[in-house]
């Protein structure tokens, strides 16, 4: 069915503000599972809300936290998310930044007992809006093989980076996993068989059946090459963060565990040369307008293809699955049971 | 033929100390090209001695400079290259993050006017060995087509990371690039097809004829993933070290221009967790004895390969092609040449 921005925010609002989350702080929690409805990515949208109203209603989300940062070293950032929401702690984070990037040019906070971020797409480009370059990276409980390996020891570990222009910022987000976990258990649901080098089942061996995947392993993307992002992000937020490595790391899909794994957060000042901005933009739009192989399919930059969805969806609504709409109304508490 | 980490290093330094660079530079510069020799990289080692050798007589590489650091913020550290030695300039800038690190936890050194650095790893294994994080990134000539595209319009945009541990580092260094152009050229050296998939001909068409594609363009590893993160890079360099963009690029691959690419380099403080480094050994040994694929190619982790190349090319040699040692002994002055 057919939602708006207005009404999904409204929803998610009110659902979290029943479990005890400040105003500002359901707000923001809500903002970053609508922007990835808008962007159309609903892996990381609405339907993670249930996960996260379900921990908080069982202690493994403090509702009530920014977390606490505490400085390591002149623009390194020590963040315990004290079990908070992941976006509150993230935007909290971010806000601390501000203290000592004006003067250093460059700073990062490392986060470690935080709850989900959502897609990482959002915070780069909350940096991005103040003209700075963004850097973000997490980890995930282990759902990746190695290269030429057959069990899960990586997490999808993504990395999102944002770089300001004069023009629509560049804006890459990707898991370093060749699909997410969510898209094979999507095909699981409806009974369809995924395409060959997906994934590998239970047993180590490549497999089609979406439903054996979902016990197995994701290969990374892009070979050899992907893999060693995925390591080298892997091993990057555990000793910035101190947080779990993807073996051990639980509480990011599930509502049983607090959740151990690690999120980096990285602002950097562009150089202030006067025409360097233009020249980023000119430069992209040069590469939208070069030749495209298939016509039809023109050549874009990332950040394109959300931007246009996102626009779409901002004045024509977006689709939610009416189980999921209905779900979701149905964990409204009624009057007498807020607390 | 079989040639020793000595006399490769001899020869190097002689050639250059004979074209008026100082002995420590000589070193460096020889270390760089020597030790992609010892990892098996040929492509980045003696091949590029002889350019570099006609750079410097044609005023291209300033044989004297470091280059010039300025901090332009407190972690931040603007480096014009003044046309010198890549190397010789990335370790000044190295040496000169040293001053502000130790208090701030983290710096960044952005290059412009530089030549080639060589391998980003060495760079990045150097931070590493002081017990640091590196990353380390450059821009190139125009030699990768955008996914969906058809004309070179990024740099192969390579990207090294390297993550102290207890245990040897992991060390990745990866162009964004399905291959290197150099390896389109070995194959067109050598008459043999390319894979499909590898790039495309001036035309912008599909090609496994090594010297079309030699004309045309790379494809970028791992689909719209792999070109995402070559742009991001792309975008990251200029806006850092406000160098050029690909297509206007020149320098690293000729001896006709100044090299007007950039390079960003970044150190950071680990957290001194006290069993952290273990962890991460650990953990890279856990992943090394999980299950293969293929029980006969055991899984490494990013710089195993390098590391047992290395090895055993210390102890045994490593092999150069005749003709290219016959060029670099045919480029040694006599006495009464030399300045």
């Amino acid at each position: 069915m057919n939602i708006t921005e207005q009404a999904a925010m409204a929803l998610a609002v009110q659902l979290l503000g029943q479990r005890n989350v400040l105003k500002d702080h359901a707000i923001t929690q809500a903002r970053v599972l609508v922007e990835a409805e808008l962007k159309g990515h609903p892996s990381h949208g609405l339907q993670r809300l249930p996960r996260v109203l379900k921990r908080i209603e069982r202690g493994l989300i403090d509702p009530r936290t920014e977390g606490e940062g505490r400085w390591r070293s002149g623009v390194i950032l020590d963040v315990d998310g004290q079990s908070g929401l992941g976006p509150v702690v993230a935007m909290a984070a971010l806000r601390r930044l501000d203290e000592r990037i004006g003067a250093s040019g460059m700073a990062l906070a490392a986060i470690r007992n935080n709850n989900h971020l959502g897609m990482l797409a959002y915070y780069v480009e909350q940096i991005a809006a103040g003209g700075r370059i963004g850097i973000a990276m997490s980890s995930s409980e282990a759902l990746v093989h190695p290269y030429g390996g057959t069990r899960a020891m990586l997490g999808t570990n993504p990395i999102a980076i944002a770089v300001p222009t004069t023009g629509r910022p560049l804006v890459l987000d990707l898991a370093t996993s060749t699909v997410s976990m969510g898209k094979i258990h999507y095909h699981a649901a409806n009974g369809r068989p995924i395409p060959p080098g997906w994934a590998r089942d239970a047993d180590g061996l490549p497999t089609t059946d979406a439903a054996r995947a979902t016990k197995g392993a994701i290969a990374p993307f892009g070979g050899a090459k992907g893999y060693g992002l995925g390591i080298a992000i892997e091993l990057l937020v555990a000793a910035l963060a101190g947080s779990a490595l993807a073996p051990d790391i639980r509480g990011t899909l599930d509502d049983q565990s607090i959740c151990n794994k690690g999120d980096v957060l990285i602002a950097i000042d562009a150089l202030a040369a006067p025409d360097l901005a233009g020249r980023l933009a000119d430069y992209l739009d040069a590469v939208r307008a070069s030749p495209a192989a298939d016509p039809d399919h023109p050549v874009s930059v990332p950040g394109d293809g959300a931007d246009r969805r996102r626009q779409a969806s901002l004045s024509r609504g977006f689709d939610v699955e009416p189980q999921l709409w209905d779900e979701l109304n149905a964990l409204s508490l009624s009057a007498s049971s807020v607390h």
